[in-house]
């Protein structure tokens, strides 16, 4: 069967750029798809950067504007992997041409700029998908099969943590090129907008929406150079956020992100406990998951670790063979072949923009109550 | 040399009772003391029961009053292994006596309570401690010392956990024998006080005082059958229980105890994040530390998992031979090795009674934001 | 109910003694027993010692020839704590005075030793038991309930170790006090005998008796200052030896031991492979088991960490309470337990004599076999 | 600069026929190489299979003879991925007609047979290489660094398994597609080939020839129904293998491989034990690598759980940033970069086809070994 072509348009070419190619080049050959992605154009400002990126991934040609790209008849596709302060602008630009719109995340910088992102592909009408990729760990979709299978039956806790330590020196400065996550003007936040909002995205997915919050943020350094004044300026992102909370399922929560735990690189954790059981999944390892079932004999209970590599567990008939593990590019190779799968049915894929709102009200929600000092409603995406 | 004998009477015969008793008998065994513990005493209501216990453990004589085993001239120190709800009267007593004074954590079901405690033993200049066994851990005692040592550098962050599930299920009934920790009136709180009183001692000592928090707690299960009354009545107190602080030194921090978290036992844990590395502890696997350190060779940086079972580490050489293991009972044991070298040295022993307010305090705290939805600043103990 | 007394006469006063010494005082406190255990006599040939060690334990008098202790009246029981060459003259005249025997492992430093010293409690009709004492782990004795019940199904495989590290050093003498396993003629040999025949132990317990196996040894310090010569001398004992073996159920096993392992302190492995599932144990943790059971439903299947610290686990009921872990003298104390309840129900308790003869029987194979680089059967123990 | 082209004929099309055609065409996007793969021709004796293969992969045409792809003068490189029958035959013609060759494990079925592959490789000085990937491991290659370095110092203990249970099944047939490797006159051998090779392989590497062995197989189940035949008949192949062996510099090693492991899926396995320290690492988690280091201070020696996933580690610079995980299929991508890196070098990539012959000169003792039941010498290669 002939395949249909889909021509794919990149803003960005930096890490996010790298992992999104990656994913649209791979989904084709490991799963069966009516769609093949074609790199038909990568767009960054600099030509010389946006040539070197397209030879290496083969993109047919570049573009230095992206008004430009989102002009092109022969694209098809928008894919934002731009810094955060991009991605409205070019959302609503590229839903207004008819164009699907694949989004990193956060979404928005703030909820409010995450809205007019939804209402414009809402009214436009078109495909989008936020690249929240951690829904698409193969344990990670185990677990929530398994909690729409009612396995731990009721909820009474949820933990999350996104840990790192990159950034705990005095010496490292702030803004430009691979630093602009630390320039609140670009990122939107710190580690709230950043890492938070992955286990947001997670905790809003696998338990229900968030009713209410308090949180606490800090930002342990108050000053760097900037790359792109040569001065010292105050640092304007959180380099630490924690917060409380309740489900509207009842149950209670305890969120916390951080650059500053020493000897965690991208820890990225998640916790349930129900009546019934209890799951653990971290990145460090994400090929596995901690599982304990209340209801096997009672001398013999203990934590599985289960190590989700066989044909039987989600996306893995399409990889190797059983013990033999996957990393995390593979993340946005599944999510891409969803996407797909859902774009061929007619369907919306998760995590929509309107996903991604959701989650950017609950960061609203923490970055005020930081300040507020108060318990903060979190308004509800229907 | 001649041991100086130190007559014990213990109230209480439970599973505190137990501990203590045990570490009376072992610590002079393998720690070189020059006081030698005797169980003089065992008090109980229940005089069949005293009498049990006495037997078991090798007591001489068996109260049914605690008032008249205070009393005694033959009993230098009185241990209070007895509900929360005794802890005050029979230590403002037992100083009042002139008896050195051990209680059984927390040390009040309040502040206030526990304030007319520290009066009590301070007044009387009586030696005096609170059974936060855990502080005696090795592996923790190990983590103190580093501390002390500026090993982490400046400190970011602070994690503690307290979980259980031994308490889900609707059936489980309230109050009387082994189960007065469900009733409100005796044991002043639910796991703030039973659990993350733990929590809080290790982390005061460890982390310096805590300066305010925010806080929120649960109860799961609103009636219960009450085991004295034999009706269902509403449960007074808190399954679950999680707070966000700040320290005086600038780090940031989550607690968090409950008895609804499926597959967890009696996970103590703690995880202190400094700039220069971080350490991990839990109860469950007691004798070990996991230490990252991060002026380790960068490419062979890595978290260790330390069996702490040598002679060079605190308390070990005390026992067998490398890598032979010591379990739960052996914090009892240390403590009270800790205790009778400090008494004959004339010194305090932490943690004293007014450790033990500190912890009071942050309990009160907790429970009075939990109600005013307020960040609630902790009175500092000085 | 009036307990029987049983009066203990100790041969030894080092490490061993102080686990027996321990296991004899705290068995019935924490179980339910009909005999009492009294520390009547301890015997060391150094009086101060002797003496010393009296008074820390409590025994009532000491001895300096253990040819008197056998031949007191007041004494029921005569437990050889002492070196291995002491092993058999001591054992054989307890036998023929009437003496309970209970004997540190390894039984005989050969299995023509070993089998002089069953002759002699058979004879004399006594109750006797070795050592072995880590069959009391509680893990592995739940492991062994699993075992009996089939819970595995047919055995394929089963791996043991036993890795330590202490003497990886030129420096360090043979002979003498504290170094008498180095020294071959009061050892009988090296890891072998101290190390393996623990694993040997164990395995002929679970998983029945060996066939035949081909084994290697090695002593890679050849020479080393002996303590009571004064001089240096050949090392004649084995650092290292491994062999792989058939069981009689017709699996197939590698068994490894060795003192130059790094990182190992006491490291003590077994896990068993069968049709239906698996197991795994260490030293290092001794409180969990690693289960697998292959019948669990199929993206589920992962290995449990179970913490064996509940009331329907074995010997837990007995300790605390769920999650709080025993340590490493706690199996001798659970021996005791076991052997004085045999004794009550007069009946033999494991191991005896007998069985630490089938243990000695595979490790001469093992030393035989080194030497000889042939298979080597078994001969089998009835 | 313009890129060589290097054009790749592959024989196969199954499972490592997958993995070697994701390694040719991802190496040169993560890698900076000067030769570029380009996937000419896939040969599949079955057209459809290889047109399927073709179309999913990207191949730019079939042949259906190996012969006839051997002979094609635009193919520059042939890759054998079909079953280990075929090796031989197809490599030294490749060889002949001047083609580099790459082959997968193992190198011949038998050591005679590996020796006529390197004699036409090494007569046509063809470039050459064994896809024994797990060399290409990060966390492997780095160990390797460790003791090329000396961290180790003297090494004492190899040890090594590879353990799976997917063949615990009468009703398993033998034969055929994707059942090959239980058909011996096909795969040569079972495990010991299949399995053990690779830690033959690596274990060469890192702690250089093995001079002697001692070995026993076993074939669990007798007799399977044949897939070619339809008749139940005799299993030729082992299913489980174990040896000990001393290496030339003196340590001594056990090696496992079975297919009757329950609970493990593709436990690679490997541990090195030095006078300095120690290294564990398995397959099942793959990016992390247990490092042990005698000479750090007393107290927080433990064992190090690294992650493998920092730039300063090898081959990780290439992928994504700390802490996210790469997988199984990143060895042969690893491998092409390290092959053409080579190439354009002109210098040869191990394994070469005689390091191969290395690994198979000592399954061969293996088997000799397990029929003689005696000690075999390992024949060296130099």
């Amino acid at each position: 069967m002939a395949k249909k072509i889909l021509n794919i348009g990149m803003v960005g070419y930096g890490f996010m750029g790298r992992t999104h190619s990656n994913a649209f080049l791979q989904a084709g050959r490991y799963f069966d798809l009516q769609y093949q992605p074609v790199l038909k154009a990568v767009c960054a400002r600099n030509a010389a950067r946006a040539e070197a990126f397209a030879a290496n991934w083969g993109y047919e040609s570049i573009e230095t504007d992206w008004r430009k790209l989102v002009d092109r008849k022969d694209i098809d596709l928008i894919d934002i992997a731009s810094p955060n302060d991009t991605h409205a602008e070019i959302a609503i630009a590229a839903a207004k041409a008819g164009k699907i719109v694949m989004c990193e995340k956060p979404l928005g910088r703030t909820a409010a700029e995450a809205a007019t992102m939804v209402g414009a592909v809402e009214s436009a009408k078109v495909a989008n998908m936020v690249w929240y990729n951690y829904r698409r760990v193969p344990a990670v979709m185990l677990l929530k099969q398994l909690l729409d299978e009612g396995r731990l039956g009721r909820i009474f806790h949820y933990r999350a943590k996104f840990l790192q330590d990159w950034t705990i020196s005095q010496d490292l400065p702030q803004g430009g090129e691979g630093l602009w996550r630390l320039d609140a003007a670009v990122a939107g936040s710190g580690v709230t907008g950043d890492l938070l909002a992955h286990n947001i995205d997670t905790a809003l997915w696998l338990n229900g929406p968030i009713r209410e919050l308090t949180a606490m943020t800090e930002t342990f350094i108050k000053q760097r150079k900037h790359n792109l004044t040569g001065k010292v300026e105050p640092v304007g992102i959180d380099d630490a956020s924690a917060f409380l909370c309740r489900f509207q399922n009842g149950s209670l929560a305890t969120f916390e992100a951080t650059r500053y735990a020493r000897g965690h690189k991208a820890l990225n954790t998640l916790e349930i406990n129900g009546e019934h059981g209890s799951a653990i999944w971290d990145l460090h390892d994400l090929h596995r998951i901690q599982w304990f079932d209340h209801r096997d004999e009672g001398r013999l209970r203990g934590w599985r670790s289960i190590h989700v590599s066989d044909g039987d567990q989600p996306y893995m008939k399409h990889w190797w063979v059983p013990g033999l593990q996957i990393g995390y590019e593979h993340t946005f190779i599944h999510q891409v072949a969803d996407f797909l799968e859902a774009l061929a049915a007619g369907k919306a894929a998760a995590p929509t923009f309107r996903d991604g709102l959701a989650t950017d009200h609950v960061t609203d929600a923490v970055l005020k109550s930081a300040k507020s000092r108060q318990w903060e409603k979190v308004p509800e995406v229907i």
